[in-house]
């Protein structure tokens, strides 16, 4: 975009004043740098605004049509990147309603009857996030039908499952696989409510007040693809709830993202050597010639901070701060802008890269082997043989330390020598100690086994469809 | 609640262990004098596991009568303020089961088969902010009738209405508190959608792979009025979205909250003189006889700060964690503790106060003559007389500057001085430069004509019905 | 600058690798868009690596007399906007090392010898973060500097000091500003710290171990102006405490300037009316002709928020990292370089604009006689008739009120309406009663008469030399 | 502490009031609850001050003599336990005074002659942090004392090196330890820093402008050990920096705090073996019978959430308040107690816990052998060989792909198979691909080499000194 702090015109609000904007206040207080990206929508919302005006009779006929076609000429320009953007004429609004009466003359000037760039502005960012939050969702549920078909072929991978990074019992690869999917689809579930909520037009709020044209707002509404119009105007240019909320459930959502990101450098590491990445989603090293490194995961990690670096800067935007439009809120733009991108770009990445690792099933096999991982299996048995629970808990856990302290697994020790801790321990205890009667024997709803791993998917592919 | 740091009993892990906890490790690691806030919920989450298990030929009736007649006496030594907490026992969960012990014997042993603390606190936690977000919705609900009332009595009372904290125009201070109360009705979605989505049952999830007893999920969730058993074990133990969902939720609330708080900070003031507050919700200065100062307003404002720390805490706490679970998560209690109640009260607060201020009708209208606040009405004016609308901006914009040269109103300028401006104007100027013209025309929906505000208010007692 | 996407070379580190990078990926992982502002840097850096190399025999004089002329010709095209910056290179190190061997051939493929991305990066940061903070500190002084002017000629003007935004007592408005210069002395002395602290040369920490050429760190560190090398390699590299740090004193300035700028919204308010900013720093409204907006105090105010959620995003990012350098790091730039132009501009603005606001003393003054601002001084006048404090302030307290009800300051009392509530009131109660008498006495260290203020700017200008 | 909701007393403020304070509000407003912990300083600090009053002729000695006397037993009464605490006094300065009174009578009521709850908190909180601030120093120190040690026991003991959790180089765990060290370093120098600059004494600043009492404000900043007093009283009431800069002191640290715990906590796993924490130091699972978790590990980089929340909310209640006082205020002082407990119990649990853990040598020395670690040994060797290092780095490149592809080390290959790759390959390569020959290697300031550790530990011991 070709952008010019040349006068290429004058700002449309100087009648009362005696003496032109500083220079560096010119350049500091433009938002025409990063709120030109609206511009499509401002059109969009021009336009709309246009037919109502004229359709109510305040605009004639021609001058809407002189409006609409200018209006669809200035798209053309920006599209094509020849718009003759001005920093001196502060915002996208300005810039390109100034563009219109240069190319429409008198008509141009009527365009902004009966409206402000207050709620011109809450237009035009609502149409933006509304537009992203579908695109987003579709990304969404393009990497959870790809964590469903690499759950689908993992159904069946036996890896430790660790609490506190400490092996704690079997579990199957697809039913881990199967928890990021859950965390994905409450994500998803708040941007639909996020989409819900904002989708009302504050289009006719005006500066505050509303206008004293006689304006039909349910039209415009409708014609944008609002639900409604907003019910109140000073709330309506003075709300920033869907940017907040937005950034809310784009942080959650780069938790989660962070959260897999986590796991899957801990898995790629020559330590667990669970998983490997294919060399496309890795980059090297600038001195180390053997490096391939878990970059993507990494930087999305990351970017877990950066989204979360925006909420916090909207949240404490708009505390404390009295009604109605201040100017501190043009501060929101960026970090909607950074928060959209942050989040869309991270779930294209993940879509793309996780469906494709692959999987070292010997490996996670054999790390399910070490931790004594069936103790849990060992105390449940005894329950069975009519040991209580926290008796059974005690007398494995005195078994674990006499394994550990002579370096072997439960199922390595001998009957003879399990039957030291108990003697209701008989020699059929071995099943139970392997690790597919573990993951088997779980196999409730939402348990490990693979049974219910398989029921999963399939209730997840039609939870999606 | 009596706390006791001497050995009141031993902690229920220790076969495998070779040492005692270090003393300062134990104090550093405990969760009781927090956790023990959830003790009912935790009652409740026992029961309906033990009756389960017995369902499902676990536990025995008598055992599961002995299960539940221990556990009702505890919550009566809880409510008496006489149970024998100790740090030792680490958490409310083994408190509680060390004292079933302590009480019924060897069934106390078997209650926590097929379970673990993961599952555990993830339900309390659950059980626990459900009840919680039931008893805000109301207080919130509660303010928001007090809104509407005041609204409905101030429906005619002018003020000015600002942007950029210069008067802008003249609006109705029903229509403004109408805008607090828009705020409001979304925070209410929100918490409504919270609730909808944490309200799934993990009980059953175990450690992380669900257990190998034939338990019944869908039993426990129902008994505990959960929509359902969560759908995979890992995701409900180290699923925390509810946590952050619900901080996220409360410091959107209480950013709204903190800026009608700037509002009355303001209108309070000598400057503006809008309200005056009761006596009984201001506090005085210790060293200035004369101060009456607006303290519940101002630590309202505060506590946005508040909850926005306790987000930021939960956020930071959960990115990059690995599954399952890790001892960082017993970090969440405190800070939705603190939200919960910071929450709560801030609306109690302002239920209670807001609707009792009163107001100096005469200081809001006089103070919405000032600063030319019909300037906008002249240009619509003019539009009227067919001149474009950015003319007319510039025209105005001239005259006010003349106006505001020589010290007087718009509507103080005589004719001849007008049409200096815009031979346009003619002597049914005056007519829109009252306050009372201003308004009235506002009148589409969600304007701030008086007839609007009534309008709105009965539409809005309907919402709340 | 120009950017191109277009294969303009290929990346150093291919040869372990099977198969070229994923095209959404080297988008996704590129740095280069930011990162090529501290090409200059990176160029310093490496033409000290390049010195000390040949100083060691690593490189011949003519090979490092090549790259140095090298090094030059790109500092130019960089300059002049001609560099091929390409994404495929991934970042700033590799598009000029890349740019470097098609210039001067072999000699461009050894300047790496003895480095890493990973201390060329951490040096290039700190160079450039150590440049940034000179420029600010500069700009800070310039703003001290002029409050002391402002300070200086509104010695005598009394205006209302407030606690609870209510009247308490009167303040001379030097004084005032005296409070604003104090908070930025403090930031001084931060900024000073963050920059002695940073200021160490990591280079030559190689990859995180240090290399295993013969290479004199305390050279490169002596060159580039730094006070010595870091003490160990794995830090060097893994070390972000410079740029939260900075974070951190640049959120904690900008919270200063947004009290500033909170102050002089309300002055500036047509209630307050204290002062009257020129025109040039403000801005108008699209729709409401008589608007004058104090915008740059309101951005400034919101650019506090950025300026957190800059440190915020920091803090997460490296919280619970491991050693050494992740990929996470990559995003320590952005929010490094917002901080910087954030905290730069904002003073920058404030240096204009402040000390240009024209003060309006009879509003001052005015305003300083409402709200019993002088209560205090009748207290402290009854304990000098050997009234005990803490009666005193109940029987002002009583007078309040009393003359509240009337409608009447305390001035305004007669003398037997003032002795209804103490007999130790006598008619020399009134002297003390004025704004002056308040603020004059008020003349020990740090208080607010006129005396004190003139010697206090005579003491800061002395600090500032 | 006993507290009492009961009428102990009535607010001290009330002469100015038409009716009580409302019931909620009372408790809503109050802050008893948590500011009692500053009581033995505000008792300290109402020493010094009526000491000075007397010394300044505004209280007569036997006043003061009766004072001091009531202070030491108010504070005896609060060492006891026994002070009445009462909510309604709503702070620990009207509790105290309001004590004092009860027990001395009319002397009491003179002691807040000259000063004001604002001048009175600033004071005791200032001596409160300084107070903590010292004895985290210590923590932190004796912490550092024990990396030394842990350090040289292990300065020869080899491990891998990771950078992007990738083995990457070998390097010595005394070489990794000591990186800890140098973090710890800079925050202490940052704790002292912000001890220095909070130094200051705020006493005599009273609401805001001064007291027009003749008092002596330096002997009361010198009394209580105070650098010298504030310089502008408005600046003194308002400014909170101490809080935020105390606060983000805290933050980085347990950032740091947070990494070593990432470290450990991995290191613990069964997949990297490196090392083992005592038992005591450890805790079980109420299900899991073998588990072993390194649960004081998990909470602190837990708490290094709980760290930069306290931070956010101090930044976000400070921005945008105007001067001087604000009832928001009293918000800061449970997130300033909550830091100072936080970091100080980190620090002591891990200055008892790291030095003990035990390294598992054989573990670590295997691990450094995976990964290609000395491929970068390879590239430099040919850079010696005069291969240029970027066609160095590509030839190892390959024939480390050759390796993996064989899944042989580098060092396993023949010298036939690695002359494939580059002529300039001779048969004393291998002793550059030995982990020894590695971190020997690399011996310059800050490097790895064994040697390097030691005498870093020797000189790390002369600065803590």
């Amino acid at each position: 975009m070709s952008k010019s702090t040349s006068p290429a015109g004058k700002q449309l609000w100087t009648g009362r004043f005696s003496e032109p904007t500083d220079a560096f206040v010119e350049r500091f207080s433009a938002s025409v740098d990063f709120d030109s990206r609206l511009a499509l929508h401002d059109i969009q919302g021009s336009a709309a605004h246009a037919r109502m005006l004229a359709d109510c009779g305040v605009l004639s006929p021609d001058e809407r049509d002189s409006i609409l076609a200018g209006l669809e000429q200035i798209g053309e320009e920006i599209a094509a990147g020849v718009f003759p953007w001005a920093t001196q004429l502060e915002d996208v609004h300005m810039n390109i309603e100034h563009r219109l009466t240069e190319k429409i003359g008198e008509a141009g000037k009527k365009l902004h009857t009966g409206r402000s760039r207050n709620d011109q502005i809450a237009t035009d960012i609502r149409l933006f996030l509304r537009a992203e939050i579908d695109a987003i969702s579709s990304e969404l549920t393009r990497f959870q039908r790809g964590l469903l078909d690499l759950a689908e072929r993992e159904a069946d991978t036996i890896m430790p499952g660790f609490t506190h990074l400490q092996v704690a019992q079997p579990v199957t690869m697809g039913h881990h696989l199967l928890a990021w999917w859950e965390m994905l689809e409450r994500d998803r579930g708040r941007l639909a409510d996020c989409r819900g909520r904002m989708n009302m037009c504050p289009l006719g709020a005006a500066a505050l007040a509303g206008t004293s044209f006689p304006i039909d707002r349910s039209a415009t509404a409708e014609e944008l693809g609002f639900d409604a119009p907003t019910r109140n105007s000073l709330d309506s240019v003075s709300d920033r709830d869907f940017a907040i909320e937005f950034a809310s459930v784009a942080s959650i959502t780069l938790v989660h993202l962070s959260r897999m990101a986590e796991e899957m450098i801990l898995w790629a590491s020559q330590q667990f050597g669970f998983i490997e990445l294919p060399d496309r989603f890795c980059t090297g090293s600038s001195i180390m010639p053997q490096k391939k490194n878990p970059d993507v995961a990494e930087l999305v990690r990351g970017k877990a901070a950066r989204a979360q670096g925006n909420l916090v800067q909207l949240l404490t935007l708009m505390k404390g701060q009295p009604l109605a439009y201040n100017r501190d809120n043009q501060e929101d733009k960026e970090p909607i802008f950074d928060s959209v991108d942050t989040l869309r770009d991270s779930l294209t990445a993940f879509a793309d890269m996780v469906p494709a690792m692959e999987v070292n099933r010997k490996r996670c096999r054999e790390a399910a082997r070490a931790g004594f991982a069936t103790a849990t299996d060992l105390a449940d048995y005894l329950v069975r043989q009519n040991v209580a629970f926290r008796d059974a808990h005690e007398v494995v856990g005195k078994a674990v330390r006499y394994a550990a302290d002579n370096d072997r697994d439960l199922a390595d020790l001998s009957l003879e020598e399990l039957r030291q801790f108990s003697s209701a321990i008989a020699d059929d205890v071995y099943a139970v100690l392997t690790l597919e009667g573990s993951v088997a024997a779980r196999s409730h709803i939402g348990g490990t086994a693979p049974k219910q791993v398989k029921s999963q998917v399939k209730a997840a592919r039609e939870r999606l469809a």
